[in-house]
Order: C-alpha cells, then sequence, then structure tokens
C-alpha cells in the first residue's frame, strides 16, 4: 500500500463516518464538504483533502451522497467485515470493556477472554468461558481472531503481546502505559487516558 | 499564548517526559535527541523540533541534561501542580477509571465522583462519597475542580458538560461517544475506543 496517511487523518475518516451515518438516519441524502467540515471541527479544504487521498467522491454544486460516501467510508477503514477480537485481561478495565456495547455495534465481536489467575480462568462472561491465558495461540488460531484488547499490568503486556503476534494478531489495542515492541505487519494503538489527561493541563496550563 | 502545537506535538512531549523519568530513575543524566527519538518513535529531528518550541534545552556534543529537561516538560505540560478532578458517572467505565492508579501517580486526584442513580448517591467509594449530580455546581466550587471525566450516557452527556462549565470546570475527558458543545475557554478530549479500533482496522486492510 502506498497511499500514507496520517494517523489523524484516519481519526477524521471516522468522524467523517459518524456524521454521514447521522444524516442518513436523519433522511438527508446530500452533503456538503462545509457541512461535514464544521460536524467534525475541521475545514472544508480538509474534508475534501482527506476524502482526495481515496478517489473522486463528491458533485460540483450537489456535495457528497450521504450513502455512498458512508459505503466508501466503510470500505475504506475496514468496516465492512466483522472483526473477531480477543480480550486479554479479565480484571476491571477488561470487564469494563466486555461490557461496553459500542464494539459490536460497530462489528468488533470479542470472540474469546483469557487471564492468568487461576480464580478467573473458567468463569463465565456472557456466553464466553475465561480460557488460562497459556492457551492464546490455540484459541486464537481455531478462532481465527485478528485484533487482540490488552488489558493486562504492565509488566506482563510485552509477553503477552509476543504471545499474541506468534498466534497471527495484527492489531492489538493496548492499554498497559508502556511502548510495546512489535514484529513488522502488526500494528499497535495505545490507549493512555493519563496521556490525554496531560494534554488536557497542557491546554489549561499555556492558557489556550 | 501564541504558540500553535498541534495535538500529536503534545503527546510527543508526554512520551520524553516518560522516557526521560526512565533514564532518570535508571541513573542516567544525559540523553540525545537520538535516543529520546528511538524510544518514542519519532526523528531526532522532530525531537529536536518539538522541543525548540519551548525554549533552548540541549547542547551540542552533550544531548539533554535529563533531569533539567524532565523538569522542563512537566512545566510545560502543566504537571507541576496537583490537579482535582471530579469523576461524573459511578457505573462501570467510572469504576474502572476510580481505581485506576496512574491517575493519581501523575497527580490527577479524583477529589468527587457523581452520578444521578439514587441507588449509588451516598455510597463510599474509598474516602469519598456518591454525590447527586445535581449538586454538581456547588461541590465542583467548594472543592475548587479544574477538570471533569465524563463517562456518563451520550444522553446525559450535553447536559453534565454545560452543568461543568457553569461551575467553573476548564478541562473535560469525555467518554461518551458524541462531539461536545462547549463555552470558549474549555478544552475536550475525547476518548472513543471504537475510533482507535477503526484506526486498527484501517492499517489493517489497507495492507499496512
Amino acid at each position: 500500500m502506498s497511499k500514507k496517511i496520517s494517523e489523524s487523518a484516519v481519526r477524521r475518516l471516522s468522524l467523517y463516518l459518524r456524521t454521514l451515518e447521522e444524516l442518513d438516519r436523519a433522511g438527508h441524502e446530500a452533503v456538503s464538504s462545509e457541512q461535514l467540515a464544521a460536524r467534525s471541527a475541521t475545514t472544508a479544504a480538509q474534508v475534501r483533502k482527506d476524502l482526495s487521498v481515496f478517489g473522486s467522491f463528491g458533485k460540483r454544486g450537489f456535495g457528497y451522497t450521504v450513502e455512498e460516501l458512508g459505503r466508501a467510508l466503510r470500505g475504506i477503514l475496514g468496516l465492512t467485515q466483522p472483526w473477531r477480537v480477543a480480550l486479554i485481561g479479565a480484571g476491571r478495565i477488561g470487564s469494563a470493556l466486555f461490557e461496553y456495547t459500542g464494539f459490536a455495534r460497530r462489528g468488533f465481536q470479542i470472540v474469546a477472554v483469557f487471564d492468568s489467575d487461576p480464580a478467573k480462568i473458567g468463569r463465565k462472561w456472557g456466553d464466553s468461558i475465561i480460557h488460562d491465558v497459556a492457551k492464546l495461540e490455540r484459541v486464537v488460531s481455531d478462532k481465527d481472531i485478528q485484533i487482540a484488547i490488552l488489558a493486562v499490568p504492565v509488566e506482563a503486556v510485552q509477553g503477552v503481546m509476543d504471545q499474541a503476534s506468534r498466534a497471527g494478531v495484527r492489531g492489538v489495542l493496548n492499554f498497559a502505559p508502556v511502548r510495546l515492541k512489535v514484529p513488522e505487519g502488526v500494528t499497535v494503538k495505545d490507549v493512555n487516558l493519563v496521556i490525554d489527561l496531560e494534554s488536557l493541563t497542557f491546554a489549561l496550563s499555556q492558557g489556550f
């Protein structure tokens, strides 16, 4: 793949898609880049630039077709297929994530949960049984899992990451506050709420 | 404040600070921009550019003084004072956040918890009592709270946001998947795990 696109551009595509889906539910058929921009806290020029990377979508004087652009963005973002997800770590964060309905609505199915705590292994969560993390490679391969959510302590996370990538996981959402080493072909997104708070306090202290 | 700096640049400052703190704990006194870059997944030129916005830190041939640059970054990021935080929403996400020790380690103190559920109001969480969200404005003002974490349902979040900003909250970490309208002078960071997963599936589908 030759197109280079920044992380923030990809996040904007996700925001455009949300706007399009809202407009679609509200019965709108067309939308301008100005309207998409206003609802995504960006500029019309940026919207046009972001979309032009992937093709030619709008029509001059009409704008974009809500349904068509929505379909295109779902394709670009890889959302036309369901994704099979492993949740690793059945602690407090893992439990909050497991209950979160937003994932399933977008086609992210948590099909297996893992922990290393003998007191948790074998327990039922919804329709799932908590597996021993030692069986990660077999279960990931059996269930054809592509994505793993890592909600494990800092000291365990690199080991779990290594197991997951050996098992064929290609995408990882990591909640541990540490930068993971990953083999080529594996993508990691870090969720770090303290860093989110730090960008708030940066703004507050700099007087934005 | 005249310096314009992107959100991703601020996140890099947070990563540099983490690296500096690790190096400090390991007894290092100096670090090069190359070393900072390698541990933060960026380039030495980017490190120098990010830091030059805020002053002149390194010495040619020596690099940066670990302790001095760490102190400067804590100042820039607003981390030299403790921050008083309200947690609004005592559900599953709120509970996971309340138990999360990473906030306190960085000086973010959750000094009040709120909910609207009569079954939860008055309960004790740690040393805190869960307050009625109707009392938000009074408690925020009494306890001199500057930051609010919003872990409430989509349909409630804009109302809570409005109350919080009337009460003087200036920074908000929002977990509801909706873009909030805020008055000037209030900064919002959205945490949206589905969008994080979408940037993973984008990478997986585009064959990165």
